[in-house]
């Protein structure tokens, strides 16, 4: 028997003896037509059948997809050339816990169309600045020990506007997983790094080779190689079979689909520093990479309606590029008063952590928001404060990319209405 | 806009703008067809289909599923009744880091099928010796805080046996999630709990209701009603939309599709104590539900083969049903010396916990195994040490049903012969 297909290999031996299973053209079995039929006409497989034994799916009661990107990222980013492959928000609002199942975590395409990568084909080219180039197949890396971590991915998009509805809008753009793969350190002690070597370009196999830079600090501390996420490969659409992962950097330094990796004397400026992301700010923000500390209230938020007066519980996620979250303050009353909000374990390096606070609501309208502050004292500022310490008017704040001054990690404030629904209060 | 399905119902008001998509009858769009009918008929939706972008999958390159039960399974349990619901086991092998895919997460169905539950009918009923019977609708529930943990689940029939294969057979019974929901001892506190109360017993809206008792001090210590399984609803075949989650316990008591909690002032024997479970043996393991020490090699292990001496990663996986792990031991020279593997963090409660050691293979025949120490100091046994304990012989032990004497939490050794197959090395 094959040991890495016993499952599928056992069953076809054993097919014969089920009765009433026809197997498919793939090698899949599935149920008799007439039981299965309509269930699969719905996209979700029938729970009795053999299809669903061998690989589960999610009840037909839940329908949550990603999130299309709305008409405020198009107002800032412009359209998207591609009708096949929008980018797609993770559904904030329905999140449970700390880890975003892989179908739901957001995607960004720079380039047009997903890289079908045979894995058994595939090679990670590590070169430059180095004593002995190497190149690694995906077999190669998995002889190494592997190393596993929860982090969150969050994209420089994800910007917070006046004119966004609801969480998902404000916050689509991020997403936390366990990530699996191998040091990038332990790489690069193979290869051997030259002394006049501080950075790193990684390259990517999608259409337009993706690249991006990363300093050796970042390297040598917990940059991963990475070929899992949640337990399985990583998904197509996340850089099957091999990603960087540059963990509490921009979204964008996580080079997905990545086949060279080069050792270098200084930062490449490659296509997207030099068409969309270059500002010409002397307080310049293309050299800070570090995503701040972060946090937004998802319940209740923005098209909530709260049935009536009374106890809630209020819940949302805090994270920081910059390390753990220390804690998270949450003010019911406008900003006048902040209350520690309880934080739920575990509390992860790098990773979303869940925050709830008992709240009762009097029946008047009022302003919640929450702020975070991480294990280096940073605290998320309000956009009052974000926009002073960039010199900006708010205003000039929303209509900027969020990528163009400092990354956009100002408090998301909601209002309750009397009536009890819940709005998007972020001062414009 | 409804914030509970923001993705479909903006897509579907955008559909129109859309070049080149067909909208299904059930409101998910699709490309076009000619594009992705490969695909579907494989089971693979196109990477770049409006499907796809909506809600991702795994790549066509990955065929990882469940696994059947094999032969060793159905002589010590005897065959199952049902063609469509046969039990099905976690992929082991093929598991990266700790979280299990819930695709792949083993299930052992106790009755015919899968109770197809619409959440908004479904309610929980917490009765018995309570001074409030209450009733809890799924909305109920969430407005109480959320707790997340990550457990592991092991049903009493992950037994590894000498005719075992590879480590799919000899461990396919478990598996490890983030749990998400609310703790039990809160629900009971609304109820008010009377002084006399010391079990409850919780049933399952299953064909069969199953039931399953639990003692009150493990309820009030981390018992969980959970709705939440990585991140999205629990799934079908794994309770949805609630089920009973009692960390370290033994799988069966972790009753799925759960509809009521009756509180009660002593154990209730059910339908499974009654037939299959009972142990006459005066040392019964009837109220011995935590679930021991244990670990398992899974590389190298069973039916792999190792391509020539040198350096390998051995990687496994330690868990405890008492608590934490606090140390594997790997020997890699017939149990003769031990080595401490390393552990990779997360290390957290009563959830899966990895380890490796680098092991420099001279060649020459030997055996490999691994032992966990948890945090009470409990060492995990040989099959030999085990079956002293309970004053049986070996081959007796391996003749009977796992849950008959103790847990089977014994050693599992792999033989690495001198040609680098491995073998299953169970004593006999």
């Amino acid at each position: 028997m094959d040991s890495k297909q016993p499952g599928r290999r056992r069953f076809m031996k054993r097919g014969v003896a089920l009765a009433g299973l026809a197997v498919s053209p793939a090698g899949m079995a599935l149920a008799p037509e007439s039981a299965s039929a309509q269930a699969r006409s719905s996209g979700v497989p029938d729970m009795n059948s053999m299809e669903y034994v061998l690989y589960g799916a999610r009840s037909h009661f839940v329908d949550t997809v990603r999130v299309l990107e709305g008409p405020a990222h198009h107002e800032t980013r412009g359209p998207r050339p591609d009708p096949y492959r929008p980018g797609a928000g993770t559904p904030v609002k329905d999140l449970i816990g700390i880890i975003t199942p892989s179908s739901l975590h957001f995607t960004t395409q720079h380039f047009y169309g997903i890289p079908d990568i045979n894995p058994k084909e595939h090679k990670l080219t590590l070169h430059g600045l180095v004593e002995r180039p190497l190149v690694f197949t995906m077999d190669d890396l998995k002889r190494f020990p592997a190393v596993s971590r929860v982090h969150f991915l969050e994209c420089v998009g994800n910007k917070n506007v006046p004119r966004d509805k609801n969480v998902n809008d404000t916050h689509g753009r991020m997403a936390c997983s366990e990530w699996t793969g191998v040091p990038l350190s332990v790489l690069l002690k193979e290869a051997g790094v030259k002394n006049q070597a501080t950075w790193i370009v990684a390259e990517g196999l999608d259409g337009g080779k993706h690249t991006k830079s990363v300093p050796m600090a970042k390297v040598m501390d917990d940059v991963l190689v990475a070929y899992g996420q949640n337990g399985e490969p990583v998904r197509p659409d996340h850089g099957y079979p091999l990603r960087l992962l540059v963990p509490g950097f921009e979204g964008i330094y996580n080079v997905k689909w990545l086949r060279t990796i080069k050792v270098v004397d200084g930062p490449y400026v490659g296509f997207q520093e030099n068409s969309r992301f270059v500002a010409p700010d002397p307080r310049s923000r293309d050299f800070i990479y570090e995503l701040g500390p972060k946090s937004v209230i998802t319940f209740p938020s923005g098209e909530d309606r709260l049935p009536e007066r009374g106890f809630y519980a209020i819940s949302g996620l805090a994270w920081s590029g910059g390390g753990t979250v220390r804690r998270v303050e949450v003010s019911t009353d406008n900003g006048r008063t902040w209350k520690d909000a309880q934080l739920q374990e575990p509390v992860l390096k790098r990773a979303f952590t869940r925050f709830h606070l008992m709240w009762k609501w009097n029946g008047e309208e009022t302003v919640i928001q929450s702020r975070c502050i991480d294990d280096l004292g940073q605290i998320q500022p309000s956009v009052a404060e974000f926009a002073k310490f960039w010199n900006k008017s708010i205003s000039e704040i929303h209509r900027t990319s969020g990528s163009k001054f400092g990354h956009a990690n100002f408090i998301q404030p909601w209002k309750v209405t009397a009536d009890g629904s819940v709005q998007n209060a972020l001062e414009a």
